[in-house]
């Protein structure tokens, strides 16, 4: 068994959900070399997130932002953590709801996603700026 | 370190949450030659999901179902991805809030869960079909 | 490559989100012996729960079990799974939201966190008592 990583930077993303498939490809090719095994991609930030979903409709990843901005909505009285602006905290809960990684099977070399596949960068904060990602692949 | 991996065909499931623990264990018997190690759980899928929970009591299930109905209702009228039916859209957001994989502890050749831990399919589709899952498991 | 695992018990923390890098840290010391790895910290409960957030203001974490309980409402009247007591059902819902396990990358023996990332234990029980967590740490 082998275990390659790479960190890598992202380019800023605006708010809203976005495919980043080929970026993490891109990033790691050892990929390439496992037979089997697996891939985590984990991102470096508290305020924006990772998942896998569809990959063909970008009304898809609109309506993740629609309803996302419903699930925890900047309107909420509630909240103390306000300083960094309305849009902060709710980046913070939006973020633990999807998750800070994704792990991916590789399978003859290649990411073994469903057809409809694609792994998302959740950019929950108005301007994120770049982000930091560590991929992880290990297998045999 | 050893690496096992095999790709599984469940049966189509009624909507709704249910244990496919045992399912699993069959898919990958290789499990039990694991000392230490860890499994993965992937489906292959964006409109079904897999989580860990309440093994026990039926209702826990029933409730989960009602409750995941009332967070991503097919009632909302801001989704614009709603040509395949108002079941496809909220099932995206739904896959994507509890995730398309579980990894579990291996110890001693068993999965290290929980007394009261069960592996769930989700299944968020009125009619989802067979689904397809990736078992890896790797360790010493 | 190389495994280590270890099961700890976390003293029973009152209900809310608390910060536990510290203790996954002193359960495993063998993380330093990695390059480049992964650690997987599971929970072995399903009314409680693991994610990855903001590290430095208390009140972050106090807005996280603010929203949650807004998210899964004690108040709603469709649960059928209540002989547990009110904060029971709605526990097992927000543990699968946040989910029962965290990965995160090893990088020079340490853990590739981001400067604001820290681990938490989600506590969604009045009463909880102990936790069990298993720890497992593994690559090159």
């Amino acid at each position: 068994m082998q275990t390659f990583q790479q960190e890598i930077q992202l380019p800023a993303f605006k708010r809203g959900f976005h495919l980043i498939t080929h970026e993490i490809l891109e990033g790691l090719p050892e990929i390439s070399q496992l037979n089997a095994g697996l891939l985590q991609v984990f991102i470096k930030h508290t305020s924006a997130s990772l998942t896998i979903n569809e990959n063909a409709d970008p009304t898809v990843r609109e309506d993740f932002e629609s309803h996302f901005n419903v699930l925890v909505p900047e309107s909420a009285t509630y909240f103390k953590h306000t300083f960094e602006g309305p849009d902060d905290m709710t980046s913070h809960i939006k973020s633990s709801l999807l998750g800070s990684s994704v792990t991916v099977p590789i399978t003859n070399g290649r990411l073994n996603l469903g057809t409809w596949q694609g792994i998302y960068l959740c950019e929950h904060r108005n301007y994120g700026g770049q982000r930091r990602l560590v991929l992880t692949a290990f297998g045999s």
